[in-house]
């Protein structure tokens, strides 16, 4: 069964900017999306920060295996309520794919518990991607290294957590690294961070970007989705004890109880 | 110099639960500042729920190193701003050990992305606590395992990030098992989650708890604090650009200007 | 198209020991093996101690993606020619599933650099597995705890180090706890390490027992297979360096030279 | 009490190359030594390759704290004796801090369990080591970068286990990229990989070099050092079981046995 991809992208800079236009005719998301469509084994649809709850109803997002995310300019215009669902989603196993200036979306923050700002650049430079972790499933059929011309500079610190692993490393020209593929896990949800991509240039109409976007989509697709309840705290009852006790001691719960939160 | 630590209690059950009040009657809070001042390494102040800002000032987180957490009945009535407050020191460089039913504190789970859900019984079984990994610096001095003989039991899942280390895992009576010592870092904050604990039983009397919670105090210690800018996404202007590069391309922002958000 | 399962059984007890040949007529290996290929996804093969080259050719272990490995009594007659060809074969993305007392076994030890001890006792008691990570792919179909009712018991402190993610914890009936199965990556090889499985307990008759176990096998699949010079330092020469420079300093090395090991 | 830090280096360099003992009159091991003795709360002493037992005796070993390892064309004339000697130390608590070419020593290729091979190039070319995690200890008062100007270049992918933690990355002139900083815990033992340093170019005179070594000596050391029977899988007797049970069903082992490795 094919992975259901869907690329959100905020489609703002597309309307608004001719460079971006000219580049991205179909949007950044359409972009992304025709990339991943190339593999028969990936569906992938889009949404937009216009649409009715931005495009990301319930429904939708359960209906989703993967979520790539492409927000820039907009980010504090994504509503809460809409965070929300989809940091909810994750947790039962939607995979989430974050790109490049979604490192200060309302989402992936949220989900690292810590600020993800760094230090950018945009003067057009070369940009070296370096596979550090040739094993790791994101990395199939890429190079050990590859090459992006034209890149908006990303530099270290990055403040996210410690990730489960480091995928790639990107060289700059102007003298700085950046660990540009990192993934970690938030519930059953797996997540990847992957720097490349600019507006101004045309990123993601390279061929290795798109099959590291592709890996992603493959890799992120957990087939199983958790309850909605892993969000509460829930008593055991005596009877469902695994092993028979007896109360001792006082108590501020009731058999029955909902826990505090 | 001595550790500072600071411990934050929500001081609501001890004012209402006759049977609370009597374990602890200088709050939850009085005995761990207790337990953590008999070490001479460390000094511990206390700051509870009903301060004028919780007693959590920026003046006073910064002179704090490592702030313990105490909360159950009133997580909903910490303040956002003092959440972000702390959020922020935490990133910066400031400890923070997290007990028990903070679990589902606002700050906590801030932090870690998560719902940090798990299942609970309040039975009053025994708890036995084992130290999974003997080398770390929280587990000094204390055994391959000790027991606290009336416990609220937590189960698995626990649902937190992988943690940077394991530390103790619980056995209880009833047959479940608990993750009960996990650590992560945020920024430069180290963090600790610590299990044992719950108002209406002496866990926090109890001399290898304390133990472990004066490690903890030593072991989150940073005597460093990042600057407070580091929550921004800082752009890194020609001239300071390490090599010499020269701009090409097509640009969105303008030298100077700060980044999107 | 199938994962290809082997499973490696040292085939020592089944043959000396009354108790364990009627519970594995067909061996540990061969019952394991049975469980793996209730999958139409999986085809499972065996080999063991006694075949020529333990049945570890390097031919076979090419044809293989995921190997299972059970051993007990004969850890030290496994050839350290073999060893060391399962490790490379490991890292250049052959999955490693290793089992119960497998703990000891040599390729254990070599892929995790610690010394894999623990405590045990064998005493029939009940042991009851939790899922801490219900959302990992090796926990899928499988409940939030299940019950083995005749087990050795295996205690902490488990000398491995730190997990890439921890899927399960065992609860005792004796009083211990035990991280039951855990993961890393060592190259490009996955590894997981499950604790149920005893000779003379039908463990692996056990229904969710062989769910774990077909859930790893597809986990532990790598379909890339890294090339053999990955235990290499190659030396880059000035005309394969990305970007142009000149050579600046002394010497020790002459282009071209192999690097000293 | 001061860090008692313990310089091993191979010596051979020193000996046979004029340009290196010209840069390092009392050795690398020397002059690494005096970097980290410019801290009072440090005292460093050094052992050599050809001092009897490589100057690594038990005793020795049992009253450092943490050892750094400099190696480089000797790699295969350290006794296999020695080796096992120092795991088990690291093990048991001692901190390990492995410099440059020692990627490749059988210490360290030991407790990773993986090749730890890279790519590499001696041209003199610049380095620039960027803080990736400017809250960890082994990064105090390191500045965002530093340079070497002169370096022998290690590329990725550097074949070691994902580590604890990334401190440090850095950038080369010729274009790659190298995780230069990591951490990682085996048993009790703390270790720290540093990738600066080379025979030919005076790194180990660079100042900030000094300080992150130096960093590394605080941060490696561990107080407690674990009993040397954690090698052991340890029987628990029926009388020391924590919780009362009997004994059922067949049994492999007897009361009292050592276990089977």
């Amino acid at each position: 069964m094919a992975v259901r991809a869907l690329v959100w992208g905020e489609n703002v800079h597309e309307q608004t900017n001719p460079t971006v236009r000219e580049i991205y005719p179909d949007g950044l998301h359409g972009m992304i999306a025709a990339q991943l469509g190339q593999d028969p084994d990936i569906t992938a649809e889009t949404a937009t920060l216009q649409d009715p709850e931005h495009g990301l109803t319930q429904k939708r997002l359960e209906q989703t295996d993967v979520l790539f995310w492409w927000g820039h300019a907009a980010h504090g215009e994504v509503a809460d309520e809409v965070v929300d669902r989809v940091a909810l989603e994750v947790w039962r196993g939607l995979g989430l794919v974050v790109l490049h200036s979604g490192h200060f979306s309302k989402i992936f923050r949220r989900l690292m518990g810590t600020p993800c700002a760094l230090h950018w650049r945009e003067a057009g430079e070369r940009e070296r991607i370096w596979t550090v972790n040739p094993g790791h499933e994101i990395a199939r059929d890429i190079p050990r290294s590859f090459t992006v011309e034209n890149a908006e500079m990303y530099g270290e610190p990055f403040t996210v957590p410690e990730p489960l692993e480091t995928v790639f490393v990107s060289w700059f020209q102007g003298g700085e690294v950046f660990r540009s593929g990192l993934t970690w896990r938030r519930g059953a949800g797996k997540i990847f961070y992957f720097r490349p991509g600019h507006e101004t240039y045309p990123v993601y109409h390279n061929e290795t970007v798109g099959q590291v976007l592709r890996n992603a989509a493959k890799w992120g697709r957990n087939p199983a989705r958790l309850k909605s309840d892993i969000i509460e705290a829930l008593q055991v009852s005596l009877e469902d004890t695994p092993e028979k006790i007896e109360v001792r001691g006082p108590k501020l719960h009731e058999e029955g109880e909902k826990g505090l939160r």
